[in-house]
């Protein structure tokens, strides 16, 4: 059972799990006041960086060929606009409620997936450059994907007293 | 030769070095004056952050079995102490020289490993444990190092004008 290859998918599976726990605990030690402030002056707010990890992390769901996106609407005011763009954005609440449902739909997907079915190639990928580029599979979605949520998760846990 | 496991191996390397790249290009286009600010303020400096990550990537040099440290020293600024606990730290220009040092030793041995060495065991497991928990092994410390990195870089990116 512990092949290299069933090791090495489990330590990025793992990774992201723990990473995204550290994630939720940040947010939930985090105030909608706080979360409503700069990270640095004149940088984006919490609620920015919450609201395009939730994005990012949504389209990851069509991406990893699970379900459709949940919350389309995201996207425009985080990740086709730089903060305070766009006038009227989700508040708190709600983004922390779309933050928590993405990664419970994302958790739930990634508990059935085999060790094999990461290597499967992703959504953005036609079958014809898979077989040229291998590389572009599930497995290495997330992998990117990880260490996207650590640069912002780094700035956010910035907002702590 | 394209086999999951050398094509993971390669996801996960190729995600440190493109990481380390964008890394270096931001602290060439960061000032050591502006190093030496606050991320935010009553945070840590940048400069901090850079002989923080420094030293935990020399650390990598013996934990991976490749060679000693070569910054000990490192240790008691970064690593024991948080910022602006110890009065004397070495300056900007000196911790660039070591940071990169410390990044093209990696490299160079990176070079050097084929895909089954990226899964022998770390330096800090021994062999008996190892035979138990077979994921701590080199790929495994390089995925978290990388997260771990990422986290910083983010914060250090908050120093850009």
């Amino acid at each position: 059972m512990n092949t290299q290859k069933d090791l090495i998918v489990r330590s990025v599976v793992d990774a992201w799990n723990a990473r995204m726990e550290s994630a939720d605990k940040l947010l939930d030690s985090l105030s909608d006041h706080q979360l409503e402030q700069e990270i640095a002056p004149g940088k984006n707010r919490g609620i920015y960086l919450v609201g395009h990890l939730t994005a990012v992390h949504d389209k990851m769901l069509p991406l990893l060929g699970f379900e459709e996106q949940v919350y389309p609407h995201l996207d425009e005011p985080f990740l086709k606009n730089p903060d305070k763009a766009v006038e009227k954005i989700p508040s708190a609440a709600e983004l922390r409620a779309s933050w928590k449902n993405v990664h419970s739909k994302l958790a739930k997907h990634f508990s059935k997936l085999s060790a094999d079915e990461w290597f499967d190639r992703h959504t953005s990928v036609s079958q014809e450059d898979f077989v040229k580029e291998p590389h572009r599979n599930r497995i290495n979605v997330l992998v990117g994907r990880t260490n996207h949520m650590q640069y912002h998760v780094g700035q956010l846990a910035l907002l702590k007293k």
